[in-house]
């Protein structure tokens, strides 16, 4: 395997403190070749299942071995373990919370690893930032070709967040809302795939505080402050409007019920 | 023409998402020496006009052969062209909206192009994300030094924003908010040169919600929540409040009128 | 001294405009080899204190000879000088207002220069904004290995805040928030070594609208929605709340008092 010149960062640090600036200047004074990428900084406050999701989502597109960090770490300082994840392509470091889910899923997975060996980490580990003191570090020596056997033991049995499936039969799906954008986009948890399953080509009604018959193709298809319902970049449901903030004008948040009818 | 080796972005996707850094993987990935900088991702969702502002003010700085990408694109997936334009310096990447108007105002253009060669694409294209899709595996190309050419046809008639000029005679000048930075300060449509040329040394009296008779050179020549009138460090005329967010404390939004009298 | 590769940025430019990207283009431009790495950029409008906290707390991560531009400028325009500071390792470069304040009481200083040399500037200097004509061009020319010398004369006497040090006596200790950060954690101005200076094994209370007997180790031993006092990754005494904003709840501010009785 190739040594990766990539390391990426994904927190709920936000960017009004010097946090993940830190990490930077852990990695680049162990590793100074890296070229460190920030995915997000904006993960809610503790919200593991929203750091999933943008890890899972935005990972797939760094094809050239990357170490991937991610830090969104409610219990730091806790018994909780850290974990290092090696795929066919990629390396993921972080804590053993639930955070690494959707890449486990989804990936055929090398080995799976306990980090252990304090030998790389910062010398001194407070119990509140260990993004600084142990993932950032390990993910420099890693980047600096440390085999990824010396981080710690094997381990089979990661956290994996528990994600509610949509529910669907003959007459309906009922699925949730996973994830709110930028833009107030409302991101389900219907992929195309059971879409296209269950609904084939049956007539069907959409039921997110407005009723939708049909899926566009483009945001443009529709007017100005027109509700729609169209697969997304990740080939999940979204509901948007047209110039506008469907989550706020549809009243809708994270885990709110989306129900489709068959008809 | 050198080849670039830095790689811009501008867009309307906020920080929230893992949106930017796909961008980031996707340019990576194909062009993995390139620095890629960030000029603003928080530019108001769906703002074309706001967009142009950034790329137009912020570009001139980057002097050493650079790719400027803009995504504020919410005609994705609608027939709107996608365009290169080739200046003596750089190269601008984005939808064909207006976007780059400014760009196209105030320099001299080489060439451009719509973007057509889809075997410079990604291999799956959605119809909600170009910029992920399209506009970054384009710009990572150019960056590995594919020829300008083989992007696509040549085009003479990109869509051009129409700007609201200030209107003024020989009495007054009327122009308008342009822009409301951080700090709140009014960025007005009125320039040094405009006001050279009208104002010369006669008395005049600008009416922004407060009157103001003088033109002050820095913050600091005022008081702590003083109201003052400057030329900014782009040469557009500013309404500031010293320690103060003027645009609140002014109730000015962008498209408010500014008017100046002469006396 | 080897010479620097890395470029820290800190500034209260926020992250809506192009002023930060504008900076990265002049010292590209200049120095296109350095690595420009993000400190924080939503320092609190022109508050000098809070930048000079984040670059004391970030800048001692970067322990590969870096330069470190802080741009927190309300006095941009007047008569303030403009400084460059030579510690052992790194560089700092920015108005003399006290934004090094912490730097030069932490740190032993090699030499301090009035940056005076207009040659490094860029030909045209706004009255507006230093940070990209002045500080980001000073510092590309250091980058690419410019005397340090050659920035302007050597000053004694750079402008340093006065921070207000927590009192305390054998019965109490009276500090005060010095930030809050984007968790809602409440930083005081009480150091672990002044705790252990004072406190020694002797029982206490903290009030800080909230009465707490004792420190915790990490946010994990408290249940969610608990309040906790805590030593920081930074060493200084932390008021929290598990999975909660301590802020918002406590209804505390930067500068609220915080008392610690011994019993």
């Amino acid at each position: 395997m190739k040594i990766p010149s990539i390391i990426t960062l994904t927190s709920d640090f936000g960017l009004r403190d010097g946090y993940v600036a830190s990490l930077k200047g852990v990695i680049l004074s162990i590793a100074p070749q890296t070229n460190i990428v920030d995915f997000c900084h904006e993960i809610r406050p503790q919200d593991i299942s929203h750091g999933a999701f943008v890890l899972h989502t935005t990972s797939k597109y760094f094809t050239d071995y990357s170490i991937h960090v991610g830090v969104v770490d409610p219990g730091v300082g806790s018994q909780r373990r850290a974990i290092a994840i090696k795929t066919e392509k990629a390396f993921y470091i972080g804590p053993d919370n639930g955070l690494f889910s959707l890449i486990l899923n989804d990936n055929p997975i090398n080995e799976i690893r306990s980090i252990e060996n304090n030998s790389l980490f910062l010398n001194k580990i407070s119990s509140t930032f260990h993004g600084r003191d142990i993932f950032a570090p390990v993910a420099a020596h890693i980047a600096n070709g440390t085999p990824f056997e010396s981080i710690g033991n094997i381990i089979t049995n990661p956290v994996t967040l528990k994600y509610k499936s949509p529910i669907y039969n003959n007459e309906l799906i009922v699925g949730h809302v996973l994830c709110i954008d930028h833009f107030g986009n409302i991101i389900t948890n219907i992929t195309r795939n059971i879409w296209e399953k269950v609904v084939m080509n049956r007539r069907f009604m959409i039921f997110c505080g407005k009723r939708l018959e049909k899926i566009n193709n483009s945001y443009s298809e529709t007017n100005p402050g027109e509700v729609l319902a169209i697969f997304n970049s990740s080939d999940y449901l979204e509901i948007s409007i047209n110039y506008g903030n469907a989550a706020k004008q549809l009243g809708l948040e994270i885990g709110s019920e989306i129900e489709i009818d068959l008809l």
